[in-house]
């Protein structure tokens, strides 16, 4: 989900690191389980891993003396060395291991199989390592847990251990300090504290809002009804169930069909929409067009399905069921640079509303194999960079990385703590128009093909909450926060006018609440920062004979007393101006 | 879909003359087509069909031939005579004939088996005749189509007859008058010559609604919104695809599972949400809940999706796929009364806002098979009852016909031409809490059951804009309509000015467009009365001068010329007003 931004020589090094640190455990283990099957063990973004089949879970006390193993490895220094190995006598060397066979068996005729070896272990190995062990300078062992051999539930559960490695002990602090971070602002643990959504087995990776996680998808839903209606685009609403004809048109039946569920009705077969694009191609097929009514902008918050095997979904940020801040541009090509900067403005001015101040852009370039003429591709990769440019905005361009049906933009966000998430993007489309054989009549009278542009600045209105709650720890904007304020009477004396002046805030469409817990008024205080609310206004009997509430900033600034309109009027104006 | 308020005698006496009228329908089709094998002729809501097995479907000239035929019967006043045939003696009857044989088939051994005579003509038949065929006073054939037998697409194509007759003439009179009405207000054909939604075969009964028709849509749900605010209900959003588990435990898996549709995924089954109770209920659980917090109100605008036949969707009024303005209120078996209450305000309130002036109530009482004890029954059904007399709206008793869960009441709107709909429904359930074992903590420390109450004021939005589109005749209100108001310019000196007077309307909040055509004045006037706008604001150079805009209303009214900014304030007064 966090992409780090690093330079690529580094990002290289830590990879070797963390997979040498992975046969360094390996070995470790073996020491300890002789018995023990190592499978696979990769590195990842963050860190390596390694999967072993093995009696019983590891203890921490195992991990310990694993660890312990691994710095007396490390500190031998041992060499890595690569092998090149012939087939039949790699099988041998891992016949005791059905997992290494298999993974032999899948390694195509004709492919070399390698081995690397340090001190006296050896492992099946595609190389990538360091040069030896003691250039992994710190390491740490995170966790454990269950994994299936090939992440399949009907295979052997197999025992995984997390590590991460890295080129200096410091570098080290700094990452471990960031999980810690991280974990304080995990989505999942804030949103039922906030009692923002909550998950159920009875449907896997859908989150169910409860009503102030539903108040903040609503309430992004609003932001980006008012973007739209500023930037022109018209809202739409299409069928979610769509027959696989549609589907077998669109390039989705072949292209995406495993991610896509399937319904049978009347003895024909459905796909649950994974994407709105094909039927926004109908929405526009469905009239004549002319060259004057374009560009046609639909926006559509449809609900979206995509299957994610049950091992990668995670939290709000890779679910099974959610919707988008989706539209698609239909253009003239003569329009696309024009398009895109306006999208852009968009998106800068949606993120600037969340407290995304930086942004990192990507431009991906046509890839190899391609659908379109060359000139079309000319001209829409020229346009993107000329928007680009004039932007204002640094990009890296990407070249090869495009989608066979255009170029494309993505933009990607810092959070507070310096994860990278991708958010936006923007997909020039020169195949769809020929799918769905879409027409414009042009000034000439001639019929021309429109070039469809997909995009989002939001993405995944699920996943993005999941990133803003992580983003600002749960603390949301005013405009967005579930509940705005909490009134808080410090005697039952003071409760009638506390409701009066929740009254007074919700006439003027602020989100309020009175606490009439038989609390003290610090408990009262302290439980409202806790559900992280933006405002507290304490009233006691001297605020209420002089018309005054007591100010308190969620970020803990006391404001003092101050009259109840104006009040209400300071948090409209923040709330109108998204401050 | 629509219901004609008439008492009793009054609809016994039109179901036995359309009874009788199919069967002379079938006398006279036999007479011209003696191979023709009649299979089914019931009675409508409307008049009757009959449907014939024939060789080629009937012509304009048949028809009128028939009807000719009918009418020599009719005059004849042949009497209608019924006889209990043996079973084996019925089979003889009707050996040449494999529809009515299948019929025979169906009817279960040791019930007894009718013909019906009239003049020389014998049909099978349950009986409900009029005493002769005199007594069809008035009757016309109306049109023709191809039906599968049991409505079966792998069956046989029959060819249908459809007419209707009356006790008089004046009375058929009045019935095709209010057809042809009905013709003209058709929301199918509206929804096409409005631009709100259209319908693709890629998505069989599942509408695609236009920018136009989602701003209504998007229009009725905001509305909804302000309701909820003020009566107290708190917004969710739940997962629309639940494993079927889940169904089984909430009883649509025995009870409706022909009308879902069913997904696989990871190889388990799972059923796309029918209604939204069930996640609801756990909604509901994920929590401790105490008297204290009750009653809570949940509502839901998430998609539906309910399997229909092809033969009974119809244009939006009955689709497959579809969002209510569903809630389902968990409270204490003694807030009943009171919740029910605020619903009927608020029902009533949302009726008013779109012109649904009149409104019939029926109460349906115990059925003798049911859940829950005696004592809950009893009081919620006085409870029910007198809300319903404190109402002030008289409401029919029905006994008997309360589901197997709890009672409920319905209410009945009539539409402009007379015809009337169900839209709203409050329903008690005793059995929800007992499936999904909900609990409340009561005053005294107890666990009780919450009683769950599901309700609906305007039922599916899909449905209720058909009916309104009918209702209206496509002139929404203004509040709703989705151009508000055209800006006019005469010439091509006024467009800027015009372009100006939008904005203007446009930062208010209103829907404004400026008609840029080609067109004469009265051509621009007339293509926004043609597209229902509410208000047309024309602009000359005389207005342009003194800062105006001549204002006309859609009725008709020339309000004469009126400075903008009072324009303005008018136009989002009314909105505001809902007037």
């Amino acid at each position: 989900m966090a992409r780090r931004i690093a330079d690529p020589a580094l990002i290289d090094l830590r990879k070797r690191i963390r997979h040498s640190a992975a046969h360094v455990l390996a070995e470790s283990v073996l020491k300890l389980f002789p018995q023990a099957k190592p499978t696979i063990g990769p590195p990842t973004d963050d860190g390596f891993y390694y999967d072993f089949d093995v009696d019983r879970p590891f203890t921490p006390e195992d991990i310990e003396k694993i660890a312990e193993l691994m710095r007396v490895s490390i500190k031998a220094d041992h060499r890595f060395e690569e092998s090149e190995i012939e087939r039949s006598e790699a099988r041998k060397r891992v016949q005791d291991n059905p997992y290494k066979l298999e993974i032999i068996e899948g390694i195509p005729e004709g492919e070399k199989i390698t081995f690397a070896r340090h001190g006296d272990f050896v492992d099946l190995c595609r190389g990538g390592h360091v040069r030896s062990t003691g250039e992994i300078a710190a390491f740490k062992l995170l966790s454990t847990a269950g994994a299936y051999w090939r992440g399949d539930e009907r295979n052997r559960m197999l025992q995984r251990i997390y590590g991460t490695a890295w080129e200096s002990g410091e570098e080290l602090e700094k990452f471990l300090l960031q999980v810690a971070e991280a974990e304080k602002r995990d989505h999942r643990r804030l949103g039922t504290e906030l009692q923002l959504y909550f998950f159920d087995p009875s449907a896997p990776a859908s989150p169910f809002f409860l009503p102030k996680g539903a108040t903040v998808y609503n309430g992004l839903i609003d932001y980006m009804r008012q973007l739209y209606r500023k930037y022109g685009y018209q809202e739409v609403i299409t069928p979610q169930i769509l027959n696989v004809d549609l589907w077998k048109r669109s390039g989705h039946y072949d292209n995406y069909r495993e991610n896509m569920f399937v319904v049978e009705i009347d003895e024909r077969q459905f796909g649950v929409k994974p994407m709105n694009c094909p039927a926004h191609a109908l929405m526009y097929a469905s009239t004549l067009r002319s060259y004057r009514d374009l560009p046609i902008r639909f926006a559509d918050f449809g609900r979206l399905h995509r299957y994610e095997r049950s091992g990668v979904t995670h939290g709000l940020t890779r679910v099974r069921s959610f919707s988008q801040d989706d539209a698609h541009i239909f253009c003239a090509p003569d329009q696309i640079g024009s398009e895109i900067s306006g999208f852009i403005s968009l998106l800068r001015e949606a993120y600037q509303a969340f407290r995304f101040e930086e942004l990192r852009v990507a431009l991906s370039l046509r890839p190899e194999k391609r659908v379109g003429g060359e000139e079309i591709w000319d001209r829409a990769e020229v346009a993107l960079e000329k928007v680009l440019e004039d932007s204002g905005l640094s990009f890296d361009k990407m070249p090869g990385e495009g989608a066979f049906y255009g170029p494309k933009i993505d933009f990607f966000v810092p959070d507070a703590i310096g994860r990278e998430w991708q958010l936006g993007t923007v997909q020039l489309d020169f195949s769809l128009s020929e799918r769905f054989d879409l027409e414009f009549v042009a000034e000439d009278g001639s019929r021309q093909r429109p070039v469809v542009i997909h995009r989002a600045a939001l993405g995944s209105l699920e996943r993005f909450i999941g990133v803003l709650v992580e983003h600002t720890a749960g603390a949301l904007p005013l405009w967005l926060a579930p509940v705005q304020a909490v009134v808080i009477p410090i005697t039952d004396r003071n409760v009638s006018y506390a409701d009066e002046v929740r009254a007074k805030l919700a006439e003027a469409g602020l989100r309020a609440e009175v606490d009439r817990s038989n609390e003290r008024m610090n408990a009262k205080i302290r439980a409202a920062q806790l559900q992280k609310v933006p405002y507290m206004l304490v009233i006691g009997d001297r605020e209420q004979a002089a018309g005054n509430v007591a100010v308190r900033r969620r970020a803990g600034g006391d404001l003092g007393a101050r009259p109840v309109d104006k009040v209400v009027r300071m948090l409209s104006d923040e709330v109108a101006n998204r401050s």
